[in-house]
């Protein structure tokens, strides 16, 4: 068994070698590389992903895990829930015929082709017929995986393992009964909150020393992570001792990097605090993507934007910027920051009109898995929803159903794990409160008391449990979507005097 | 025919997808990774090392090679090319039997954890057993690679393909006759050059900026070229569409990163110019080190230290440190990076005495490994040579005999080849200044026609020709020592007012 078990994990090692060299190039190509560099980046993935596909689907790899799970005592929990993660992963590969699987990527590098030019030119039908094929081939997926569910749970079960419909609909339904009448009551009764202050221009390189202080308040370790620029801001583990954050500076959004690093930075505290056991592991980071957006949206808007953090920050922020700030207060700072404005395009949104966007999208992917729906009513149904949930007018198809880049990559059931994280983060600062006052610690510049209670409960785990899990032993109760709607409500009746 | 090439350039093309994985995951390594990302990344060049070296040396890849060069008429230029070269790499692998190769590469890693400990604590015996280690198996590869040649040419002819000790010591001879003699001039009757506004703090972020300006004078094409700060600057081409320099900031050295990113923008020239029909074979790069070192040195020494282009960039400096620079004319600027002081290191040595360093190292390399030298010699050699040619006296082996770390490394013949860049500059300026009068050009600020002229003679054939055929093919004559020489004189003595 410990010759298995080591061959087993040398096997593992090679296919993460590739992952890591693959992740870097990517990396690269998105903060520093020349536009002249993409031909090659291309073709070196190419040799680097054909070769990682074949370790990962290597004959002695299968004959080496189902031996391990034949006898799992003999295997130490890690060895144990990587080859239960490997199994799982084979098995679903095995599950689509390999021409089916070819003719599929073939279709979605078409669809994605469409949908750039179909957004550029306003023009839904240029995209419609690939879209049709994409929802065609995920509900067949879906079947091959598990035929006796319902195709939109196997699909979300695919980026938030355990999800299902029944969790969505109670969460949604609570977020449709009481965000979109608070939404309803700002707009027409809540205060007016005046942001004509940044509208200047915050030199770049204090916008820099800014972000080095943001991550210095957040404890991030200078050994082990360091902060790039790029387009859109994302977060790449390589292994918890080497985590990159990114971000993008604009001289006229003073708060865009401010929000974007602490929202970056939660994803890469977790990333920081996973267990030293997990590190040569395939189980060596994050749990989810929910899991992952309950942390960079805990730190983004629950820590982030709260008046504790303003006050926080306020010293640095108008030490940098003493003109562009002269006369600003805390307060207006920090109503600034949490200005509601129902908006069109989803990733700009504010904190609580964002999960009204991402509900718009759970309710058209649902039905349209469900097949209750067809692809050409697509634009209708979001026009109208949107009316009904933000209350504005959906100008134009671009601005409207053709936004999101998930669809044309094939990702349905994407989506809903990004609300999920922000209701997660609401329900774990409920319990984190029963065992210190969060907002004084934020207030009192030491964050590393709610990192270690989150590395506790949370981060260490890696891998090791399903998302369900993970929230169910932090919380000590399973997933409940109340903590979030009431969260918001408290919030922003505060901000809007109601 | 045609399936062999096909098959052979697919072999090459991924091969190459390796080596520029690697080159990415080192070029990450030393500018932007986190010290904790070390050890991954050891662990990740280990898994695509290892695949890189079954490739190449496939025997199906020698199959191909072979089958090419029976009808190299039937093969184009470049193809016949790249399967010459590889199968002089495979014969040169085959030569070496496999055990003794692996056991010098554990003499290596032993060699170079000595040389620092002997390094750090100035202690020559400490590197000694390991030296005389690495000179004994180079001296047998050199007769496993050519048993009819003195060792020494074989092992240069590894760095510089052609290169022999009967040009060299032409050239050495040139350098001792004249330099050293000059340099006594200096150091006895020269005028004192005052370098004093250069002991100031030139803000980092104005240097960036400047180095911004440097790159758009050297006309590099900010599509395919970026630049990235590391410790020790290099340049790193993965293709010709993208080419990396780096450079070092101090605040206390203006002039470091000054001539740093003029010199490695040579480098980068000379990448970016190749021939586009090389892009995507192995060829496309620099013909050797030494005629990279050409390219460098002639845009550092010979274009950048010109009063010409001191006159063209004072401008952008004073503007930029208008406070630091007041009263700095612009024949203080050009006498203070013209400065020749003996020194005992040689990566920190001025434009003249330079050459003196690598004459050292010539002198004891050839005849250690000609066997006429013993290891247990060099210190007391090294401190006479020094004494001999710079005229000081070396106070320690730290800052003597041990402070490079290429012998370390088992490079013996790679020396040479930074000086003999400097001596092939001289002779293509000669030859340039026929066709135009380049220092007009400089001061013109167009340096495009320059870089055109190096592009058709130079850069455009890569690999496909060898050095000297390359100097040849160039300047209408062999490679010839005393234009560099002359060129020193004439520009020391206007220097020195001698």
């Amino acid at each position: 068994m410990q010759d298995t078990i080591l061959a087993f994990k040398e096997h593992l090692a090679k296919i993460d070698a590739y992952s890591h060299a693959m992740g870097k190039l990517y990396y690269d190509s998105v903060t520093v590389m020349p536009k002249g560099g993409s031909e090659v980046v291309g073709k070196t993935l190419g040799v680097l992903s054909e070769e990682e596909y074949k370790l990962s689907t290597a004959p002695e790899l299968k004959a080496w895990i189902e031996k391990i799970l034949e006898k799992p005592d003999e295997a130490d929990e890690v060895t144990r829930r990587e080859a239960e993660e490997k199994r799982d992963e084979l098995k679903k590969l095995e599950k689509i015929p390999m021409d089916e699987y070819v003719a599929y990527q073939m279709d979605v590098n078409a669809a994605q082709a469409a949908w750039h030019e179909a957004k550029e030119k306003d023009d839904f039908e240029l995209f419609a017929p690939h879209l049709k094929k994409l929802v065609a081939f995920n509900r067949k997926v879906a079947a091959y995986y598990d035929p006796d569910k319902p195709p939109y749970d196997v699909l979300l079960n695919e980026y938030e393992k355990g999800l299902t419909m029944e969790q969505l609909d109670l969460f949604f339904k609570d977020v449709r009964d009481r965000v979109v009448p608070l939404l309803r009551e700002i707009t027409e009764r809540g205060r007016r909150i005046d942001t004509e202050f940044l509208n200047q221009d915050f030199a770049i390189d204090k916008q820099r020393l800014f972000s080095d202080y943001l991550m210095e308040l957040m404890c991030m370790d200078k050994t082990r992570s360091a902060i790039g620029e790029t387009e859109h801001p994302f977060t790449i583990n390589f292994t918890k001792n080497d985590v990159r954050i990114t971000t993008h500076y604009h001289s006229d959004m003073l708060m865009s990097n401010l929000f974007s690093v602490v929202h970056e930075a939660g994803h890469a505290t977790y990333e920081l605090n996973i267990g030293d056991e997990l590190v040569s592991s395939f189980l060596g980071s994050g749990a989810s993507m929910g899991v992952h957006e309950s942390q960079s949206r805990f730190y983004e808007n629950i820590v982030g934007r709260s008046p504790e953090f303003i006050d926080l920050i306020y010293g640095k922020l108008t030490e940098l910027f003493p003109n562009e700030l002269k006369g600003v207060t805390k307060e207006q700072l920090y109503l600034a920051a949490n200005k509601v404005e129902p908006s069109l395009i989803r990733t700009e949104a504010d904190e609580l009109t964002y999960p009204l966007h991402i509900m718009v999208r759970y309710e058209i992917e649902k039905r349209l898995i469900a097949g209750e729906l067809e692809v050409d009513e697509l634009p209708q149904v979001w026009n109208r929803l949107y009316k009904e949930y933000l209350g504005i007018d959906v100008p134009s198809n671009k601005k409207g159903v053709l936004q999101d880049s998930h669809w044309s990559g094939g990702s349905f059931g994407y989506f809903p794990s990004y609300a999920i994280g922000s209701a997660y983060a609401a329900q774990i600062l409920d319990c984190m409160n029963q065992d210190m006052d969060v907002f004084a610690q934020v207030k009192s510049g030491d964050l590393q008391p709610i990192i270690d209670w989150l590395s506790e409960r949370i981060y260490r785990y890696g891998c090791l449990k399903k998302p369900g899990e993970l929230i169910e032993l932090c919380c000590g109760a399973p997933f409940d979507p109340k903590y979030y709607t009431e969260y918001l409500e408290a919030k922003f009746k505060r901000v809007y005097q109601l």
